[in-house]
């Protein structure tokens, strides 16, 4: 299908409305899953974050590892040991989640990012102290998982107002000296909370929050964070969207303006939310 | 037709290249022809402006008036007299001209740019003495009739800092004391020159040079300065082309980067030109 | 009279503690009336105008324009017509106001101010959507005259910032899309408010408030805001003054310090008002 | 005689001009002499200092201090005690010299600059190493009479941003850790050249150069540098002057854009020199 | 002894959580007594301001100056006349007050700092009228002996802004244009609270509150606010010790959060209290 | 042996003049070998660059990491393979260096800083596109062992500027899109090039240059770049020394003031060589 040079620069203009609205704004975007995983995929979404960045939005890109982590600890010949489903992390892992999470995808990222023609710096929770950690301890010993004691996005401010597009790698530091592993979702939700995002973006592999969960036509646009509950008690939120949907209920809380849960499998799902008139996923207000 | 979301979003991230490329630059545009008297043109122009500025270029927006001029003069049951094709301006048509280019025209298209979101702001040539004229005397006795004699576009550099879409009005006042008319296409090309703009942007009611003037589809798409004496002498540029190729030429021996003449009747003509991979109209290089 | 060097030098000194009370204060002066059509009393004006701005005080001049109007309206062979005393102002009276006061009135003080030596730029209330407006419904229906609905004064503020005397008009646009025509006292007390001025002089061609509207010799030097009600009863405010001493009364309401009627007729009033010991005009405090 | 209101603006505006040629620029003003001695003369003078000061000059004053220097010596019984005319400083007369100077003097004149409104900071050759001197040697063994080594105006460029009226001592360091007493007019032509002051203007107890010494009506209004010598031979610049004019002539000859010898013996002849049409004493250029 | 390269550099790691303390926060040190006379005493302690300086922390030095005076009187041949205890200052004393300190000991030290390659300047609380002085009164009358009626530190905070040592001497302007003699220890605990000191040390000649005053192995290394009305009961706080503590306790209870008063007979006693473990003298809290 | 407090604070105050001599200046401290791998060293370094950090040094660290590559590529099973003496760097062994430097070395080495009350934060040669470089093929085929092509400083300058102790993994990118191995010795020299460096401090495992290599006690204290040809002749400068020679030739070369050879073997090495009147190693000038 050939467009028109007049229905391009239509499309373009309809964009203006949200470019004003997020103009100078804080865009917080956990990125994860296939997204990943998937080089088309991934290069849709890195050109769509550059193209935030550069009609005028603060983007700070969040991102989790886990099969790359799993992929690494294999060539190492060192078996995953899961408690209730979450993985066990002694110390040897926690070195790997570290390297893989700062020094491979973060860097990678940022690497890609840099060849769309952005300016991309990569940190990690234990850059200035960023994420402090405590062990979590309500679901059984895990190792070194952590939660997030206090969170200081001094460093994240810093690299936004020089211009920078920050890419943060989701580890943290005890006060007992040791790194931890932190629920990036966790830590996208709360760095938007403390930078005063007006959007936090979390991409996932589904299509949304679903009437029936097995029927995509059924998608729940939008959900008030007071009927978060009641949608747990219908079975409308299990399973694995638990968390994930309480990560949001939280960056809602604590004052983000709109956060919203969107397919990353749809190629520029990034740019369709945020630059045109289709809303695609769940927002929760 | 309907535009599927992929393609709309690609149609975005397609813009990407030349919204880094004008990122923080100066496009000036100068404004006038059909485009300034039908209304649904002018309100596209206006929203292509308003969605450069918004993407992060610094515009300057320049205009002229011819027709509104006669019309006020009319109701004014003043004959129109003209020299050589240029009209004769007594001293009640320099009060007219200054009248309608600085109070009526310039405040329309900053009422209409603010109606888009923008923030404008209208100034003309007398403002912070930016332009200083001096009589016209190579074609004739025009009366008040002005060349520029200098410049000082200060109080637009002002205006961009403090982040408004300025809107020139070009006329100027000479040391006599006197206001005069100003060429609009000479001022706008000068005012390009002096700040260093990326771009220059010359709207008119046709398409750019043709090598047949009477065949749309003979575009020439780019033209080196060094070329333009062969042209006149081809008969190519002839007519009402040779002032504006002439002012084109100046802007681009003054250090202008880009400057074209597109055409001012195509809706969404500057969006196009700008953010697509369509040239529209003729560049001068 | 020739007056001695050390008179002279006396003089300028003995104007050093107002120069020091209004350094950097904001002085907003409402310019109207004889001192505008007189090219002497004009000159006088701008002159002391400049001479405020370049002792350090941040001077923003308001102006009207009523007999200019009158005579353009004239020339198009339109005739005015009156409810009340007040001009209806039709569709093309109203465009007629914006051309006169934004393009000539605005112009003409603009560049007269900058033959002093000034840097002054001019805005309407149009300009970055300053001033919107609504209806006058109050009064009959008058057409296009409006109130004022709300007032950003960023701009004045960014041109004060950067060193510009800002001229203003009197217009403001509706949320209806069209230009409505304000009282300048009312705008210029407003934006005295607004920009929290020290001062705000409104020029008018009497001497002051009067005990005898027929004796000069019974000016009345200071008015208690909260003994306005009674002079109006006792006829003392009467006619033009009342609508005048409302804007001086607002003016001080919003907490602007000095708010003087003083008379546009005598020449050099806005020095011998702000610079010497002698106070003009009727000061509400 | 009773000036006129009108007659007192007029002598306010017609001091624009110079008030706009001089605003943000230096003046450096050596103070000395009878002026400094007669109470009137000095209130005079101090209050012409804080008015230059408001209208938007840079003023530097630059102070000596002889007849307090002897007072003081006198009243601890210290003879004084003279070589070819100038005074011979031991280490203990040294001492006086820094005390009444940089103690006395310096904090006396800060002190009645404050009472006039104005913001006022002493600080001596010392402060901050601005005056690096050395024995002079040119007239015999003079003690702890320097010269001027090298000169860092830091100090003074620092209080001038922030808006003070620096007023300063003349002494200076020597590397051998002793404390010189320096020439103020030389220090101040000096401190005038590396401040690329635009006036410098020295205050003496003379009309100025005069053709016959012994008439006062034979001033002579301008020197050319290129003249000094010729002057020399013909006995107009005699005796001390000879010192003060090559302070001017090195001053010239460094950058200084005007500098001029007035009579610090007329009231107010800052004011009639700085901002009236009147010059007051010999110009150098 | 010779000291190892490494215990060396143990001694400056060692300093690091000290220099990490008080970076970037302002120290007030009162300098007089011993540590003033002794040549070597004082160079250590200019050593050891520019010290603090250079590691980052803004200084301020406040000095008293008594026996100077006293020397300079004596040379004056004019008799010192005690009050209770108190000099009586009348107004030919009030004038070497003002010489000895704001001439000769302010600039001394001034230039003693800038030996050691710092920038420094000195100031009194005439400049910029930092200090407004009343005649002290309850104590008999002792002539031009003043308390503060009021302070304005503006002039150290642009000092220390732009990178000075300010160097501050004890004398105050009244509103009867007179003079007054400020005691030092006061003029030094209130410019601390003014600037929101984080230490203010005052150097004394002995070794701190001790529980037995014959006996310096009791020193008192830390104190109560709360404690000294009892101390004064208990007979150990007495004398000279009196307003020296009272200066103390209005230090701590305006805000200052550590006071110290330290043995000025101590070289480096400002590097040993600020830089190492060793705290030295009593502190008030 | 204990030290006096006496002491102490000389040895603080003897750090002054090296305190003032880099106060605001630029140290690129290159960091590898035994200094890395032992706990007591690594825990000396950090506190030392801490403290230059403190006392107002710019430190920028740069890390090398060549035995924890090794020990992570023996945990995946994979063979080291070396030709020349340089390791042969295949596509998955440059996935492990860079995971190894950029998100193992890199951040434990911030983590360490931030431990000793440092604000720092890792780049790494990817991030802004900071390391563009090219594939080595001067010493055969490496495999992905890179050159640096072109050096942009801007995010370390941004860092610096912002307060942060830059830390810096020597990876880069080529435009071929691939990631290469760069030696940090060399990366470390230009980047204390680029920032226009005081000092850069290489830590070796030798005690530096020494004339006779099996004597420590004939260390060559200083070296000209100009006698390094005929020291290579010599023999003195052999094997392993040679390439860091070269760097430090390099880096004076290219404008570094002082360019250092030092034992990393020492603790606090660098406070000893920085801070003390000990010189440790060899310098190149």
């Amino acid at each position: 299908m050939k467009i028109s040079d007049f229905d391009k620069a239509e499309i373009l203009v309809q964009a203006l409305p949200y470019i004003q609205e997020y103009n100078g704004e804080i865009v917080v975007i956990k990125y994860g899953g296939n997204a990943m995983v998937s080089d088309d995929l991934r290069a849709c979404m890195m050109a769509d974050i550059v193209l935030l960045s550069m009609v005028g939005m603060k983007v700070v890109l969040v991102h989790g590892g886990g099969p790359e982590i799993s992929s690494c600890l294999e060539k190492m010949g060192k078996e995953s040991k899961f408690i209730n489903g979450l993985r066990y992390t002694d110390k040897e892992t926690a070195d790997v989640v570290q390297m893989v999470l700062a020094g491979k995808i973060n860097k990678d990222l940022v690497r890609e990012l840099s060849s769309h023609g952005a300016k991309a710096a990569g940190v990690s929770g234990l850059d200035a102290s960023m994420i402090k950690a405590v062990k979590k301890t309500d679901a059984g010993d895990l190792g070194f998982v952590g939660e997030i004691e206090s969170m200081d996005t001094g460093v994240i401010k810093d690299l936004l107002e020089k211009g920078y597009i920050p890419v943060v790698s989701a580890i943290g530091a005890g006060q007992d000296g040791e790194v931890y592993n932190i629920n990036a979702d966790a830590a996208a939700a709360r760095i938007a909370a403390e930078l005063g995002a007006k959007k936090f973006l979390l991409l996932t592999d589904v299509k949304g929050l679903l009437e029936d969960k097995d029927d995509e036509n059924t998608l729940i646009a939008e959900v008030k964070v007071s009927n978060v509950r009641a949608l747990k008690n219908q079975g409308i939120i299990t399973g694995g969207m638990i968390p994930k949907v309480d990560c949001c209920v939280e960056a809602v809380r604590r004052g983000v303006k709109r956060t919203t849960i969107i397919d990353g499998r749809v190629e520029h799902a990034i740019v369709i939310e945020m630059l045109t008139d289709e809303g695609v996923g769940t927002m929760f207000t």
